[in-house]
């Protein structure tokens, strides 16, 4: 039986960009699930996900709920489940083989989480406007004027430029050096050393985000594969056989 | 060889109270390291550390050096450090049985323990006035003054009354149970199920704070062992058999 993964398209290179739905497909690749994604625009998410049956996953400023990707159907369980982390623990138990959270870590690997994104505050007035210029058409429309009210100004004008841009480039690599320091405590590639895990995972669903919205080619991308002695870009190398998109 | 802990005393039962202290005595105890400990005078921590050539932590607000208990000093290596999870490290590193961070997770237990501190703001407001009232005179005097000056008014119109009150616990225990959640994840007494780790000597580390500073009969104690069906409690009890102090 194969997993459905609902996901964002995109017109970059390779379509799928988005962090959390990226985590969940290395995780479906990592543990060898069969799954199919199935592409939704901005604009229909909270319509389907009504009538998939799909929770959201918080609320709007307004109270209104917030539907967001990814989400699974699982058709050998008939579950349909949003929230990349809710995600990954119902993979976990359903298919505990090749596991994510080895070690009982999971009570660890969730927190990580909420640190690691935490670090990089500095990218999204970056990388919210870069997202927004790789859109197909009918998500850019949603997707320009809802962030467009969120950060009180266009797309453009958020982009940071010229000194601007340097210093937040150089806080976004100071706060990727903490957790260059974390990963400088084991001698493997992983963070817990020669195991891969969720935190793995987490990094690698960010760069990759990264990597596909700039492009492997961008000037950005290049700077950020030689900060930490080209930590960033060995995260994602380590993890390239479960980047399958399917 | 006997190690050198270098502590915080006071007047409240059981003398021992700095959670960072309490870090590294439960690591100590826990891996049956044999230890004595010295105990410091607040006013007597900068010239006594510059004395032993022990490195400051951080540097104050207007620039100079801070200097902060617990300290070590390994008489087998020659080692004299300070802060408690570089402690933790060494500790691990030269006495490596017995693990505190096991399964390589160094990288995983750091973050939990910013994301565990953050989840306890509520908590100071209580316990800085509380922890002054228990210090002998010459810490209290200086203790007083440090806090005073930092906070901006006196420890007993920061200690929160009335309806604050109220609204500071219930905000607390809000916070410790994104914790809780963290350890329902396993089915075990400890954050890694039936492995005890760092994390779970980081939360009986404050816990043994609220314990001893408020004291085993308080309401502040009491209330705190009800929450979240007993788990701050059972934290403790858990490292019950560490919690010697010599």
């Amino acid at each position: 039986m194969t997993i459905v993964l609902y996901d964002l398209p995109s017109k970059a290179k390779g379509n799928a960009w988005s962090p959390a739905a990226w985590k969940v497909r290395y995780v479906l690749n990592f543990k060898g699930i069969p799954y199919k994604t199935e592409w939704v625009e901005y604009p229909d998410i909270e319509n389907l996900w009504k009538k998939l049956g799909i929770a959201h996953t918080s609320l709007k400023a307004d109270g209104r709920p917030h539907y967001t990707v990814p989400a699974i159907y699982d058709p050998s369980t008939g579950v349909y489940l949003s929230e990349s982390l809710q995600i990954a623990e119902y993979l976990e138990k359903t298919y505990p083989d090749t596991p994510i959270f080895p070690h009982n870590t999971l009570g660890l690997q969730w927190p990580f989480n909420d640190v690691f994104t935490s670090n990089l505050s500095s990218l999204w007035n970056f990388i919210t406007p870069a997202i927004c210029w790789k859109l197909n058409p009918t998500s850019e429309v949603y997707f320009r004027a809802t962030r467009e009210e969120s950060f009180g100004q266009t797309m453009e004008n958020l982009f940071p430029k010229g000194d601007a841009a340097v210093a937040e480039w150089a806080k976004l690599r100071e706060a990727l050096g903490k957790v260059d320091v974390l990963y400088s405590k084991t001698s493997g590639p992983y963070l817990m050393g020669d195991t891969l895990s969720w935190a793995d995972i987490v990094v690698a669903g960010y760069l990759t985000m990264i990597k596909v919205i700039f492009g492997e080619d961008s000037q950005e991308w290049r700077n950020i594969s030689t900060w930490h002695d080209g930590r960033w870009k060995k995260c994602i190398d380590n993890l390239k056989k479960y980047e399958t998109v399917v």
